[in-house]
């Protein structure tokens, strides 16, 4: 007698529960930034720049040490419908700001702001079109941005020392769960219909950066938090190899 | 032969790891609000007024389902230096937006819209005085003025139907890991060490609702995770004991 | 033969024509701030906290001269109904501009800013709750606040000399004509019905520092202009010995 | 034998005391107002447009009652330096909003809404140049341009009904004590050199709407306030003559 | 045998198609600028109020240089309905803004600012009513007040050496075709007719500054675009000798 | 005897004077706008999306007729130095808000409202990467990207009728001259150099919609202005030869 599980993909993409979208990562497409990346997760496509200047803010002046920031946004059309200009409606979100501090927050973890110097660098990460994951694809994105930025900075003279400006990679997934299954990676649809929905950042090591949770329709107990965290220790390492190969080409930029 | 386990106090107020900080819940502070509370944990101060009205915004409107939101914000002098006001400012910070979002989300997964009816609660959250905790302390305390504006609106006749508005209570504490060891309900001067924060809101039943864990410092491993989850869990369980014992008192408010 | 005269209380609340309603200021609410008050006129609460700052705004370096300025705020649930907050519209409403001016300018008028060398004190003045009377309490209340941080301020050094900072105290007290007939200290109800209204802020010594009367339902003449003026010159020669017993009390704050 | 007592003018420009600049009220400076007036007090020239609309705000909507509100600005090169604009700085500053509060309050003082009926007319002051009493030329200007947009209302059967719409007249100037001396109408040379400050509004027939004094470098005492309110009643006086003498010219406007 | 050509005028107002509305320019209207004119355009009036400052702002210091701007508004009441005030509402609207930049690069345009040395001149443009061509008044009328505040900035030694500022004068006016019909300084009636409309700045040698053509309502041809052109290099020739013979009288300002 | 004419080029990327940059035109590229176009002119690259929505703004409803608009913004990195978001500023530049303008004006000069019915298209127009001629490529471009939304709009039975709605196609370029040398398509290191800089709209028939042309360092005669129209009226013709050949390829987007 044989018991019949079904773990075949059950997803509308035809996915599997703890796999990936299409992911791909363009280096230098921009001319002018120091660092640039276009990130795409399936249909989510990021523009991820990174703008490398030399000096601080005034309140880290004389500190020896550098400042990594991010700023996120939406194009008005990347979503099914059109939504307002923040720079219209002359004040920025509540959602806006809160992941622009994550995108910050999670990059500054893998920076050694020592070895960085008095540098600053920006990330600013546009979200062309939105299908579900924009943050998690724009830190995933930006890091790649911010390591060629850096790199620049070293060929250019600004970065000096021996000192790695960067101590591990970083990326991040959204995971959730829906009909009562954890899954990886939510595009729209998915995210929409989520009791709970889970952003994991996690470094190249594996360990975490950030994991925050919600529920949003139905509160979750320890096993199910349990599962999600696996699916996105699972699902960060694959974007940490992709992220290592993107890099392993030559370098791009100005 | 005796193993000797050093599990005394070592924190500067002299508490416990796992211990909560001496938490007050005063309800009907305020003569004018539906639902009031004065929530204290140890010098962290924050007034909690739930306001109800009638009707629900545009976007709900025919829909049979009410709507409660949050609004956070922080006296200028409630901390160690004077911040300058937002209203002079002009725009919200970020961290004023997240946690404005957090609040209202963390009641909202304990409040059945329906049974609600077609009625708006809004809950603000000043803090008077910052010590470390002050989202955590909101959340706590602003689910107990909301179940005294829920009791008003009943005993007022907006609520009608026998269906429970509350299907769970809610609270919040922080976690944090400092010199490597995980800590329950951080004041100010901890929270500025720890290498680990995390926010955890839990239901009255366990559940959780929400896990906000930030590596401030260093990326934080899975055991270390399992921890602070443990003392989020059993704080949280000593927040939902208080929080009954405050609203077994007499009905408070106007 | 004797003629009888009406002196009986005719007010809601029982008080007599030139009663002040109960006055409590209590010294050191916070524990951050360098004076603080939380200041009750009745029901109408404000909390009023005092900034010292060494150093003065840029128009006033190399003065020798210090500069002391206030902030009237109310929180959103202060009133009957929710207001919505300024920091959330985005600006600052025409009434709380008024009062702030108001209030900054009361105290300054006994304030010897040479005294106080170059160093700020801003005075931030929450209302908690309103009950008519906001304005005129945030003025008492305030000025003990700064008496506390100017003591602060000598205390640690930062004002030094032999010259007194505060060359007299003040305070404040609104007046109105009701039904023909003048009244002391109006809580919201007698307020909205008052065709005259009037904000008098006095000194210690009993000379004045403002005089606002507003005809809100009839110009009034110069009679029952003679009128008011008299009973607040009462009220805040009572006022004035309230603060000076508060200040009696050992030393409050930090 | 003979006392000689020096009554003689002292003032920079050769006034007396209690004598007012040249005032000049030109009415129908503009084509397409309903009401318009230029007004002068010496060199402070204001021009007020009286706008006449049908309708009121929602609020109003159904009362059967009118609305008359006033906007006071200054033009950047009114004063002897130039200032920002406010649309530029993107918010009003507190003075703005205080004068317009101002303005608005003391033309309601001697309008019938009723008589009115739903429609609205703003008073839209706007300083041309100042030199002192810029908040008193307007409402004593915008008194007479308001006057002919009520006429205008009548004459277009907007306003029905036998009622008269202003009950009385009104006008306001300022008053102030230099080097101890009570004075009458303070061009600015004279007002920054003012201890104590005054602005009155007066109507037509001599009754109070608003008194504002203000002690700007001394406490002034009931002997001061009294000879202040004395000449105030005297220029408001005059003013009333002259806005009656502007009116009984043939009506202005389009 | 005779053919008729209809050339007799045929606007609403008796010009002729090539005529110019009546033009008058008032120097010295306020006392406090450093150059003033009210111009008129028919019912159009602007004031425009130059004011002159020592320095630059900050990204010219050092450079030798001098820097001439505009800001352009309309009073609320300036049009034949109000408008609210973009103080009130917080930004600037489009237009303002463009109309700003124009007068500021028509200006510039005949400025040597190496001659006019570290010295600021802000031209202020308020339009008082309007009637159609605000924007040509406006360069037209600043002009004449630059040209004043450069000779009070000689005056003063605050400018100093022998090159001119002025390296000629500019004026502007609109033409536009409206029936098929091309016409010079078109009133608000024809404006809001007009297929096509333009705004052409010319200096007082002939020379194009600025050529703004918008086609409303038909795209135009190269010949209609040529007759445009000629009108307009006609009707900015004469008003070149309006400037010059206002420019001729004694010299204005304070 | 021959005379040797140096007509061969002498621009820094071997274009002759009258050639455009390489255009490239890609429909489709955002999955959910109604249209959408990546338009490059060399290395400027604007994304053009068309949000195609049933209803017009309330001031349009009833008419029978349509609206379009255009809002024009460019992201932080587009430049060769970051510059600040006009979301985070709060309000929106001067050049902002003037390029928007002359977009939509450009677009509705094709348009026929009436055909279109009461629907609203909004282009939005972002510059991914600016190297000169940022509005000229995206007037271009949301040319087509409306085209397709109409098209769209057609096909879903939002637009009926047998019109036309587009009455003609229109681009734009930008022309200059430096050195005494018109040119066509002028990049930004041309651009910055240019002593006149004009762009100019024509629609695919040759007619002129909107001529802007500014002299930037010295004004320009009649000659110029004639050889800058023909290199313009020369580039558009190209230009709409473009439009019409990525329209002839299959119906692109949702």
């Amino acid at each position: 007698m044989s018991i019949s599980i079904d773990n075949s993909p059950q997803r509308a993409d035809g996915r599997a529960l703890d796999q990936l979208r299409d992911v791909r990562i363009t280096r230098g497409w921009l001319d002018h930034a120091e660092g640039s990346v276009l990130v795409e997760f399936g249909r989510t496509r990021v523009l991820c720049a990174a703008s490398f200047t030399e000096g601080v803010p005034r309140w880290k002046k004389g500190s020896g040490e550098g400042w990594v920031t991010a700023e996120y946004a939406m194009l008005p059309r990347a979503t099914d419908s059109r939504n307002s200009r923040e720079s219209v409606k002359g004040k920025i979100g509540g959602r806006t700001h809160e992941i622009s501090r994550l995108i910050g927050r999670s990059l500054r973890a893998v920076v050694d702001v020592s070895a960085l110097g008095e540098n600053t660098i920006v990330l600013d990460c546009d979200v062309l079109q939105a299908d579900g994951g924009t943050r998690t694809a724009a830190i995933t994105g930006a890091y790649v941005a911010l390591a060629d930025a850096i790199a620049w900075g070293r060929a250019h003279g600004a970065i000096t020392g021996g000192a790695e400006v960067l101590t591990d990679s970083v990326s991040a997934i959204s995971v959730g769960i829906i009909d009562g299954t954890p899954m990886l990676d939510l595009p729209y649809e998915e995210d929409v219909r989520a009791e709970t929905d889970m952003n994991v950042v996690v470094t190249g090591s594996g360990a975490f950066v950030e994991v925050q949770g919600t529920a949003e329709a139905a509160p979750f107990n320890r096993g199910e938090l349990d599962s999600l965290l696996d699916l996105a220790v699972g699902g960060t390492a694959t974007l940490a190899e992709i992220q290592r190969a993107a890099l392993a080409d030559a370098p791009a930029g100005r």
